[in-house]
């Protein structure tokens, strides 16, 4: 049986104050009301039910993922007690699946990006989901067709096409975040796809691959399936290391038992990461403004506005060019092209004024 | 006896969202954490004690200009139901103190003004009230010695030195706000001073001209005074003018049956009616920015910042010349060059966001 697994960590500082350690972008309601993980979760019921969708996440935001999605069954919440990187939030849902049902095929999908047409990514995880199924030895991951020369993502090279599957290729091999020119080569070659960080594959496939390529993780994320309750003994113990380097890059290049396949995703992929892309997502005004949330403007163009503090407006008088954010705690103006700059101003408001804003 | 009577009225829509319907300019603790309301109390207790210091606010501000002036008796403050501008804020204090004490002696003071160096303003006062005091027939006014052409003070011209009263002159006339040039004649005469409406006068002396050239407000005036219950039905009745047109002017016109004299006030005397003046007072850090609450900036200069939302933080990164405001109800964002049109942001958020947060 098919299973989407939606990984919903990380702590978003290029949104604060939006993201606080408290909350995470993913939990956000940033686009018309809803969160990101509340999206995910929606493309995620046209390819499976309710019950068959996991969400890894932080377990001191499980509570608000259970109350942004309540047709999601209790039992399908992992909640990490630490930070362990990407393999673990692949490796233990697997672990956790596999017992459930040894035949699952898991999806696993990120939960910090936007994603449009919805039609395009539910066929092309459609067809993921059958390569992984008529190849048992498959490792399938998700390349977005690139729109630009991101120097930000790291990319796939793909290599000849796999009969009967619209869009899967096999994957020659992974590549680290390029410089610019780099990028331009690749996106002028037309055969490199963005890493999405998105895979398919089978339960079972995974975990052989765990065993073979890193087996200390292997064995302590099957004791963890087995033995729950000892999650707060098991989880801090585990390596931290990504998928990518952990079992992606050597499985291609030809270490483990299986094989990297990719799938075709064109679409729009916006990594709503900042301000920047935020803006892309909000509704706007026509003097430029993008705006969330109550606020009044006169003779201002060209902002970001967003008010995340129900009861409060936002008024700007003569602006231009700012991200003007209010949470119930913070406040936050910024010039748009220091925006990629707030991680300082978190670390400044951290040290200053407390890490309760944080 | 000696009373001074604190003026403490009007809205301040130039300071918003720091003074609102609900909580006028006068109250807000603008200046190390007292408001000008305190400041002027505290100035007036250097001439008498609390029991003679009267406040005359509108009756919606009369509990929090309580709590601000613990030591007040609570008959003191006179609540208006309705404003009626300056000439019954004079008015209604005189009827009422000319019953408690025939031979009253009141100092009408303002509350939006910072004032410096205390020591003379309490000098200069004690002048006035020594003129008064000496002459039955004087109306006096304080004349604040001008330190720029200002054009947005009515001015007075002073006559002839009165004998035996240092800085005391008789009053040829009151002018209007001038036009530039007209103003940096005054400033360049030396004859001219800033009518600050600020006065001393016997009660029973601004009564009787109230008797003679106002005689409808006169009686209704005194009609409150015996019957303080009657608030409600005498206030809004009143007619709404001020005192330099109601009182001073026709005086100094030789109406009436007194004559108007000035005592020269050689202070500092900062209006806060805007962003601009309130950034004068406040504290200053290294990069130019005019602080009060707490803010942490990066790169950030010449701002004005303000934060009243106890428990919030304000960041700012790489911005310059704005007026960042916070309070629990509403962010405050503009060009410094434009926060004198503030007006123009408070009537559109009243419309577009509500009358609530205006």
């Amino acid at each position: 049986m098919r299973y989407v697994v939606i990984m919903a960590g990380g702590s978003g500082t290029r949104l604060w104050p939006l993201s606080r350690q408290g909350t995470p972008k993913q939990l956000l309601p940033l686009v018309e009301g809803r969160s990101l993980l509340r999206l995910a979760f929606e493309r995620s019921l046209a390819s499976v039910p309710a019950e068959r969708i996991l969400v890894v996440t932080g377990a001191a935001y499980a509570d608000e993922v259970a109350a942004q999605l309540p047709e999601l069954p209790a039992d399908n919440i992992l909640g990490e007690p630490v930070g362990r990187d990407s393999l673990n939030a692949v490796a233990w849902p697997a672990a956790v699946l596999a017992r459930r049902d040894p035949d699952a095929v898991i999806a696993q999908v990120t939960a910090d990006h936007v994603i449009e047409p919805i039609d395009v990514f539910v066929r092309c995880l459609d067809t993921a989901f059958a390569v992984a199924e008529a190849d048992a030895d498959a490792l399938v991951t998700l390349g977005v067709v690139p729109t630009s020369p991101h120097t930000g993502y790291g990319y796939l090279h793909r290599g000849e096409a796999l009969a009967g599957f619209e869009g899967a290729h096999a994957v020659v091999q992974f590549a680290e975040k390029p410089a610019r020119e780099v990028a331009e080569g690749y996106l002028a070659s037309g055969e490199y796809w963005w890493n999405a960080g998105m895979f398919v594959w089978r339960a079972t496939t995974l975990l052989e691959q765990l065993r073979l390529l890193l087996p200390a993780t292997y064995a302590s994320i099957t004791e963890l399936a087995e033995h729950p309750e000892r999650l707060a003994d098991i989880f801090p113990g585990l390596a931290k290391t990504s998928v990518d380097y952990g079992v992606m890059e050597p499985v291609s290049a030809g270490h483990g038992s299986a094989h990297v396949a990719a799938v075709a995703l064109p679409v729009q992929w916006r990594d709503v990461g900042g301000y920047a892309s935020l803006a892309e997502i909000l509704a706007g005004d026509s003097a430029g403004n993008a705006v969330s949330g109550l606020s009044v403007a006169i003779d201002a163009t060209d902002n970001v506005v967003v008010n995340a503090d129900a009861g409060s407006v936002i008024g700007l008088l003569g602006v231009s060019g700012l991200v003007v954010v209010r949470t119930p705690q913070a406040t936050l103006v910024a010039r748009a092209e220091d925006a990629e700059r707030i991680k300082e101003l978190v670390a400044a408001v951290t040290l200053e004024a407390g890490p309760q804003f944080a």
